[in-house]
Order: C-alpha cells, then sequence, then structure tokens
C-alpha cells in the first residue's frame, strides 16, 4: 500500500490486531498459536491489557468471572433481555438491551470500589495506615461522589453475600502463593469493618467489591473492571434470554397482563382507580 | 411467602438461577462451590444448558471462544464501539452499541450455518452419502433463504482464514478422542469441497463456519452459536473500547475530518461537489 | 477538493444533506429556511421522503404521529426504558433501549399491515374485488408469515381500539377533500369485517392496522411505517422516561421487590419454593 | 380491582397514561379528542410536561425540533445507523444505534447549555448584571465541568452555524409577542459576545447552544431538552437508515473495504505496515 490514504488508515490505528490475507495476529500472537493454546481468561487479558497473563493469573480472574454470571431475572438487564426476545430480537438484541442498562448504578459499582481501593492504597504510600486511610477515604468518597460506599451492602444478601467470603479466599490463596499482592484484599476487608461499625450491623461486601479486589489485585483499571462485569453478566443475559426464547411469549411486560398500573394523574377513568 | 403473589413469581420462573438470603445456586449448584472449581466455559455451558460438561467439552468450546474475539477495528460493530466511547458511553455502551450490531447479516452467519449443518445431518441419517446430502442441502438453502452459504467464503482472507483449519483440526482431535463424533466437521469440509468446485476457486471456510462445526459437534442449538459469538466477540469490543478511551478523541466519526461525503441529491452547494 | 479522497467520500454517498461552511440544505433546502416555515411533520417527510409534503398530507400525517405515542408503563418498551433511567442512563440511553424493542412482534405490525394492504390493492389493480382480495391475501398472510394478522385485534381494547375509528374518520375525511384515494381505508374496513365473521367476534383493528392505513394512504414504505412508529411512541419513552427519573429509584427491577420469581430447576434451596 | 395486588400496580404507577378497555387518556386527554386536534409538538410538550401548550409555544418547539434533525453521514450517530442496517437491523435497531451514541458528548451539550444558562439566569435574579453573570459563570463551568462552554463553538461552521442566527430570531419574535420572555436569547448573546472576545475570533453559538435558548425560554428541564434532541434527531437517522436500505450493502464499514488500518504494536506482519 502506498502512503495515500495512510491518514485515513491511520484514523483506525490500533496497537490489538493485525491481519493480511491468511494471517491474523492478536497482539503480535498469531490467532492459531493462540487457539487451543490459551484459556479464554488469558485470551481476555491478552486483548485487554496486551500481554499474557500467568495461568495463575488467569484463574484468579477467572473466578471473578464465574462469580458474577447472574443474580436472577428479576435485575432489571435480565428482565430487559427476557422481555426483548419475546419483542422479537435476537440473542445479540437482547444482550445489548441488557448490556446497555448495566450502567453506573447496575454496573459502576465495581468500576467505583476499584477506583476508591486504589484511593486508599495509595494514601497509604503514603505511611497512612490501613483503617485510617480506609475511613478516611470512605469519607472522601461520600463527600465528593455518593452515600452509596460502591461494592458494599445488599438488600437481599445478609449477613453476607456468599460470592464475597468465596472469592477473598481464592484472593489469599493466591496471595500465600505469590500470584497477587493481597493488599486489597486488606483493604476490602478493613471497609468492611468500618462500614459494620458505623452501621451498627453487618453491611457486607458484594459481588462488585468482591470482584473489585480481583481486578485490583490483578492491576486491572476500573473501566475494565466494569468491562469484565458485562462480560460475565453477558453469560446470564445468554441463558436467559435463550430460556425466555423457548417459553415462547410475545411482547412479555414486566407483570402478567392481569395487572395493570396505578393512575395517579389528573382526570382519572371513573371507576378504574 | 404465602401464595398471594404466586402469579407474579410465576411470571418470572426460570430454571436457571435460585436464591435465598445468603445463598445462590446455579442450576442447582451452590455459587461457592462453582467459582475456583469450573472455568469459565464449563460455566458458560452449565447456565445456557443446564448441566456441567466434561473438561475435555469444555475445552473444545474454549477453542471457539477464543477464536472469534475479534477481526479488527473496521468491522461495523468494533468502529460503532469505539465511536461509541467518544460520545461519552462507558464501555457497558459501548459493548451494547457493537454487540446489537451482530445481528444476522454481521453475526448470523454461525447461527445460519449450525442450521444448514444440521439439515445435512438429518438428511444423511435418512442414509443419503455425504457429498449428496450436502450438495441438496446447499441448493436447498440458496433457493429458500440466500445465495450467500453460511459460514464459506471470505472477501479479505484467501486462499484460507488461518482459523478453520486449526479449529478443524482441534475438532479432529477431540473426535479421535472420542470427545464429539466428528460428523460435523466432516459436513463442514463436504461444503467447502462442493463450493470451491462450483465456484472454480477457493471459497475457504471463515470463522463463522469453523466455530459452528465446534457448536454442532457440541451440541450447541443455532441460536445459542449466535449468543456464544456475541460472547466471544465482546472481548474484541472491550480492548478496542478501552483502547479508543485511552487515544481520547471527541465524537470520532468514520473518517478522518477532512474526508466529507459525496451529495448526490438536488440543487448542490456551489462548488462543493 | 481534490480527487483524491473521492472513494471515501463516496463510500458516505447521501441525497439528504449537504454542507458548506456556514451552510447546510437538506434535500436541497436551506436550512434556514425550513426552521420556521414547516412544520415538524412536513420535515419528517421531506427527510425521509425527498419532498415537501402539502400541508393537507403533513396534517394526516400527524395524526398518526400523535396516535401513536404510548401504551402504558407495561409495554415492554416503556418498562425496559424506565428501568434503564434507573439503572444510570440518561435520555438518550432510555431511549435507545426502548425503541430497540420495537422490533418484529413489539413494533412490527404497522410496516406488516401496509405490506398486507399492498398485497390487496395489488391483487384489486388485476380487478378482483374488494371482498374478495382481502380474504385471499388474509389467507396468503397466515399460510406465509403468520398466523396473526398484523394491525388487527387486542388483548386489552374491545370491542374497539379508540385511536382506529378517529383515524379512519380522518382519513375519509382527507379521501373527500382529494387529500388520498380512501382506497386503503376500504381495505382495512374489509380486512375487519372478514376477521369478525370469521371470529364470530369483534376483532377490533388496532393502532397498528389504523395507522398503516394512513401511512398506506400517503405512500409510505412498510419500513417506513416502523421506522415513524418508532419516532412516535419515542415521545412516550421520552415522557415516562422523565417521570421515573423524577420518581427516583435504583435498579428498578418488573416486580417490587417483595415480589422474587418461581424457581423451576433441579435442587432448590429448602423452604424457597 | 381488589386492592390486592396494589402494590404490584403502584411499582408502575404513572401520571401519564390511564385506560380502560376503548378507552385511552394521556395526562387526563381522550386520545381521540388529542388525534386530530393538536399537532405533533403540542402532543410532545403534553406528554412530557403534563398541560397543553398555547400554539404559539408549541410553534416555537416546531422551530427546535426541526432544526437539529440530521448534521451529516459522518456524525458518528448517523454513521452507526448506516452501518446498522448493512448489518441486519431494521429501522428500530439502527434508530437505537444512534440514540444510544447521543450521550454526554454527542448529545449533551442542549442540556448542559440549559443548565448554564440556568445558572447565570439564577445570579441574575440576584441583581447581578448580564455581562457579569454571564463572565462569572462561564469561569465556573470551566472550573467545575469542563473546558468545552456547552453550546459554543464549531470545528465546521465558521463563522456562524446558519441555525442559530435564525433560531434567536425566531425566539426575539417570539418574545416580542409576549410568547417568552426572551431573556435566555440576551444570555446566549453576553455568552458568545464574551467567548469571542476571549478567543479574539468567532466561537459561535451551535445548534445546542441555540435549541438550548429555545428549550429554556419554554421552561424545558435541560434533561428534556437532551431527549428533545434527541427526537429530532431520530428522523435523520430513519431519513439516513432508510436510504442506505435503498444503497444495500453488507457489513458496511466506516471506511471503504481497499482502507485498512494503521497496525501499531508488537510484532508487526513482514511488509504490511
Amino acid at each position: 500500500m502506498s502512503n495515500a490514504g495512510k491518514d485515513v488508515s491511520d484514523w483506525w490505528a490500533t496497537d490489538i490486531i493485525d491481519m493480511a490475507p491468511g494471517q491474523i495476529r492478536l497482539r503480535g500472537h498469531p490467532i492459531e498459536e493462540l487457539i487451543g493454546n490459551v484459556t479464554f481468561p488469558q485470551m481476555i487479558w491478552l486483548m485487554t491489557r496486551g500481554g499474557l497473563p500467568t495461568p495463575e493469573q488467569a484463574k484468579l480472574l477467572e473466578c471473578a468471572l464465574v462469580a458474577a454470571v447472574d443474580h436472577g431475572p428479576q435485575a432489571p438487564s435480565i428482565a430487559a433481555a427476557r422481555m426483548a426476545v419475546t419483542c422479537g430480537l435476537g440473542l445479540n438484541g437482547a444482550m445489548a438491551s441488557a448490556v446497555n442498562m448495566l450502567d453506573d448504578v447496575h454496573g459502576g459499582a465495581g468500576e467505583q470500589a476499584v477506583e476508591l481501593y486504589g484511593w486508599i492504597d495509595d494514601v497509604m504510600k503514603d505511611g497512612v495506615g490501613l483503617d485510617q486511610a480506609a475511613a478516611k477515604m470512605i469519607d472522601r468518597w461520600q463527600a465528593e461522589r455518593t452515600v452509596f460506599v460502591p461494592g458494599f451492602g445488599h438488600r437481599f444478601h445478609k449477613p453476607e453475600d456468599p460470592r464475597a467470603p468465596r472469592l477473598l479466599g481464592l484472593v489469599d490463596a493466591a496471595a500465600a502463593d505469590g500470584v497477587v499482592s493481597g493488599r486489597f484484599a486488606e483493604i476490602g476487608r478493613a471497609i468492611q469493618k468500618i462500614l459494620n461499625t458505623r452501621k451498627g450491623k453487618p453491611v457486607p461486601m458484594n459481588i462488585d467489591g468482591a470482584t473489585a479486589v480481583v481486578y485490583a489485585e490483578l492491576g486491572f483499571a476500573g473501566q475494565l473492571a466494569r468491562g469484565l462485569f458485562c462480560l460475565s453478566r453477558s453469560v446470564g443475559v445468554i441463558a436467559h434470554s435463550w430460556e425466555q426464547m423457548n417459553q415462547g411469549g410475545r411482547n412479555k411486560g414486566p407483570t402478567p397482563p392481569a395487572y395493570r398500573w396505578s393512575y395517579t394523574g389528573p382526570n382519572p377513568i371513573d371507576g378504574q382507580t
């Protein structure tokens, strides 16, 4: 290719993939050497970060991906996906409908938790002790961002989200093996202790808080933590959408057809409210 | 819970997930027993189909998931995702933008190829030989569906898409080990042979055709093949979107700003066309 | 601009819009001459079809746009939009979530009805009488497409959808004034008469059937009928999303939190189902 | 309906729509009285705000809706929509793809401009003069939000975006007729004067800044300004998507197929970069 059109090619410049007829390289690796030789989590790491992880790092990443696949059909994302297939969408459209909803409130807590853990870690590098660093950064988060401390608290799983202790235990094991430092597990536990004390009741670390420990230990940026959560939850989306396809239904609404909404505006139809 | 509201609960009935405070079971398995013990591909299989695959089955599934993660920033889905992040969307919105586009034309070939292979397999069960069955069903596809035979042909990778022979080789190995039957690999090869002959030039099996062999061998329904392709390609979407976030840009268009479109309508602005 | 890069410009060729610094022309009309001088429905017509409609044509189009703005918060599209804003999405994301769901089943009936009306109209051009043409094409639709006759029947509005007679009356008036031919209103009524007889009860023309009469009378292609329905319903989406923003809520699910789903899979958690 | 299930109905409570079999009321108005009697802009106002505007208010709203329908096929939203239809999506999916991208950067400037104008208006209510209020609030915006002052500046339309003076002129006329106060037009002009002076060159008010004047004059909340922009731009999306459907194409990428991307990562394929 001559230099003509180089500005057009440069507009779509990437470090991720190179191709020639009959050849595909991802991050410099021929695709045929990756297929069959790396695991899917290793591939996810390679694509998003640019180097291959060790098998142990990939195993820990895999735990987080396995942990977050589903939280039931009444999560708004999954509900939307199930409704979508009854409107005529294929699995791609159902996935898009669901993943789009994993925004700041529904899917952003993991990203935010990675950020909060990072704040605490940064302060500790300046010599502040763990508990004090955690308390200060919780205060800062609540002052600057939201009263919700991301990654902690669950309206349903009390006193404990079963995924959190399991993931923390696997991080501990990885730390013992030298795979990760383990300091973000300590940070997560410190936050939980402070929140429990402040609230006077358990404020359990939830799936976002626990996977954020894993992602922070492995060095993923917060935004990637959200992306990986979306990837993991997409598995549940596919499962639920496919189940709904098999259950059938047309234009499935949020409640059974016998239920209606309460009209609260002016001029109600007589006898309706 | 009393029976009151059972109609509401039944509206969202599912075989996939059960929960109680502190407990989550997926397809009957406590989540804490899955985390750390099953691979991500095993989890994908469990969620979408309801039972755990053998490690060997999961390995073959993993090969298909690894193979399809990316095909460059100029695929419309990836381009849309990269543009999306420059418009202010997070990774969830970028993923949604991309996956939504993996519709019949861009993401449906794998699903269609599974279906075509199934037609051929069905006819063979009636005693028709492989080559004859393949030829007849190719004819039927082109008559009833599209002139494009799904899973074959590539405008760029000639004479061969490097992913196809690698995946077929792994299916052959799995067949030799008794993991799969190997008959869909034969069906895929028969189609290719026929198309090469009819066209008088190589019509290479592409990534859709090759992953469809894997999915058909493992017994996945065609629609799930599309869902799994979307899941795999989501990895590339995340990687590209994240790279674009780091490259920056605002309202990135499809071409460099110096380029404009050709106006072909009435009353052109003087000197512009 | 020299000819260099013309292939790039041609890739995005369009009849719709022309620009130069300080100048914008839509379908050849300077934007500043359109603003304040044409109505929004006239602009919609100009953009999608290429010429300005008469005020009378635009008025009839406006009736269809006004008629379809909302059908309640439990339509899956609107429900999804309301859930979406509680997940953190802005109005753009909420609209996207809703409009994406207006697919073949939820939003395609108007497009399909335009097509069915066109079949009947075509047969009549060959000299077949109205009732016979309608009966034959209903049979053909049910044989080739779906048992549902698009645009007719409503599970809720019985015996009549209040929007249909109003729209048909306005079409009749426009026909009397020579704005449209009125033949698609006749076709719609013929279908309804046949369905009522076949079912032995009212099968009311619904909003899709009635707006399809309008769109067919005005010469819109079926696919545009779907697009215009999406545009109209977007008004309801914005209204509901904005109301939900003001109501608040985080991660709103389809049912109140006290309700759960029925688990129908293996190994239920004791005492839960 | 008994009180059973009232909690379910209340979960979807709304002031917007009431229904009974054969009856639909929007904001208390029977739908059949609205169809044919109110314009589409009046309906948009009624749905989003709850009362009917005067014809004069609706006319001014209509000007803003007409003004923003399109800015060419290379806006990322429109480009995505055009690519989407070549991937197999219908007009609903194409619209969703485009509107989703109208996020903070691409579609949020109007919302932000309404907010900025409101800041200035609030300060003026405390007795600060226009120029001083505008200067202070511009400073505050740049300190707290972004260096970009929303609604001003255009990389292409110089020295003037033709839509802005036309819309401001219509606001002036409406103010002269007592329809609106005209104070937001003054605020917009004050911002422009300050920015021109600070930059030493024209920083033209753009479509977002100009429509924000209209929306602020009419009392629309900033978030609704974004929603209405999405509605207006949806017209261009439908037009471009439909044109692309008629042009054809499969998996249209951002650049002609002869162009590729520049690979900037490790281990380039020999002779490719």
